[in-house]
């Protein structure tokens, strides 16, 4: 099954446009696992029991185990993920872009060493850095097109005198995929729900790709605006939401918090379709 | 020592603005170590031991580590390198760009973990992806700038209307760079050998950041004009070469072989300044 159909499936089963995203930072650890980098997997894992049936994506960011020396314990975390919930597709959080010979080494760590279903890169360095992911057959790729930070204006919301129509950074990057770069219909966008008219201009552009929304929850973004800027039928949006998940409670009963939690985003995504 | 003092004291000790590159591809590892992965240390270890003298730096490409799970033979060669080469800077090539939240982590994993002296940084997501890594005082961060391969011009080389003077994509990260962006002189810029005009273009706009220039050798760069397009008295530049040097004999003579392409290749930069 390809990444798209793995997306289309995860939706219509747990009736879901949440991912969840898991960025584990032992420091805001709840409970009894309080600052312990080696409970990273078992904090993840208890994450991922409690929402397995509430989302359309896990989204690990790879930094968080980088910083903790914990390479292992996400090849064991994305193990338990396709055992658990072999039917949610798992987004790679890496934010690659490299030349071609470094992309390839890129692609294995994320495809083949972590077994991810699709990866998160960006176009900085053009189609060439973004290529090498795409011969692996099947896989998803997202691009940062409109991110959620407030420096994402510094670059991506200026204006291309050189090229036809004038559009902003990010425009250009959703027509790239929605258009040349799409080669065998793997790209997808990464686009802040910060900023619900931006996601709009991209959906006009990118009529049907699939958009990665990063920003509700903890970084501020309104989940029924999102919804309504982004969600087309067939195009389908995977909101995703971190912190406001994973750090729900502070306390022993975090994975049931998180439960309560996603379901109530989830609920409140789905409604917003209406 | 900050990596700007390290980086000035190295190039007058070693005589050299040559970067060596390491990149470990097992695939092209040369005669007893060919295709075995376990031998990445052992194999980058040499490199280093043959080339410390030569050397204004080393650049570990982190893509060739984690493709391998070789993250703690990469913790090993940077004890190495800290060891037999205490006087030569180590720039980890990880190319990271994220949020504020996510880039402390990548910041801890490359200064804290690795310690690593500088890093690559992609500018597309903004100032606010870059200032994590300036509050660890005295490491350096290059962003990529113009990048040296093929896909380099399909964003970089975009003219912006929407800035003062029409910059193209590439002159206006270099302006962020050299101005506002550099809080405490931490900043350089990543600039590819394969375009010595546009390296003269950002000498204009940044006329005192290190420049570190990809793409001697294997990507076919020219090493004399790129010293006399970026090379400034007071403005080091960091000229990398990996491909060329590493694996410049493929039997078991590759250590002397890479000393004997790092000395050629040093002394035609020296000789480029006259």
């Amino acid at each position: 099954m390809t990444f798209l159909e793995m997306l289309g499936a995860a939706e219509r089963q747990n009736q879901s446009m949440l991912c969840v995203g898991l960025d584990p930072d032992p420091l805001k650890f709840p409970g009894r696992y309080k600052g312990d980098s080696n409970k990273i997997y078992d904090f993840c894992a208890a994450i991922v029991d409690a929402t397995a049936d509430l989302s359309i994506a896990f989204k690990p960011q790879i930094a968080y185990f980088a910083a903790h020396r914990a390479e292992g314990q996400l090849e064991r975390l994305m193990e338990h993920m396709r055992r658990v919930a072999p039917q949610v597709p798992i987004i790679l959080d890496a934010k690659r872009g490299d030349i071609g010979s470094t992309a390839e080494q890129y692609a294995i760590e994320a495809f083949e060493r972590y077994g991810a279903d699709a990866v998160t890169l960006s176009p900085f360095m053009g189609f060439d850095s973004v290529a090498p992911y795409l011969k692996h057959e099947g896989k998803g790729a997202f691009l940062l097109c409109r991110t959620s930070n407030p420096g994402g204006d510094d670059l991506q919301n200026q204006r291309f005198a050189s090229i036809e129509g004038q559009p902003l950074l990010y425009e250009h990057v959703a027509r790239l995929a929605q258009g040349p770069w799409n080669l065998n219909g793997q790209l997808g966008l990464v686009v802040g729900a910060t900023y619900p008219a931006e996601i709009e201009r991209v959906r006009l552009v990118a009529p049907t790709l699939p958009l990665l929304i990063p920003g509700v929850g903890a970084q501020g973004g309104d989940a029924v605006a999102t919804v309504k800027a982004g969600w087309r039928p067939g195009a389908p949006i995977i909101v995703n939401s971190s912190r406001s998940i994973i750090y729900a409670s502070s306390g022993d009963d975090f994975a049931e918090a998180a439960r309560r939690e996603a379901m109530r985003t989830r609920d409140l995504l789905q409604a917003a379709r209406a």
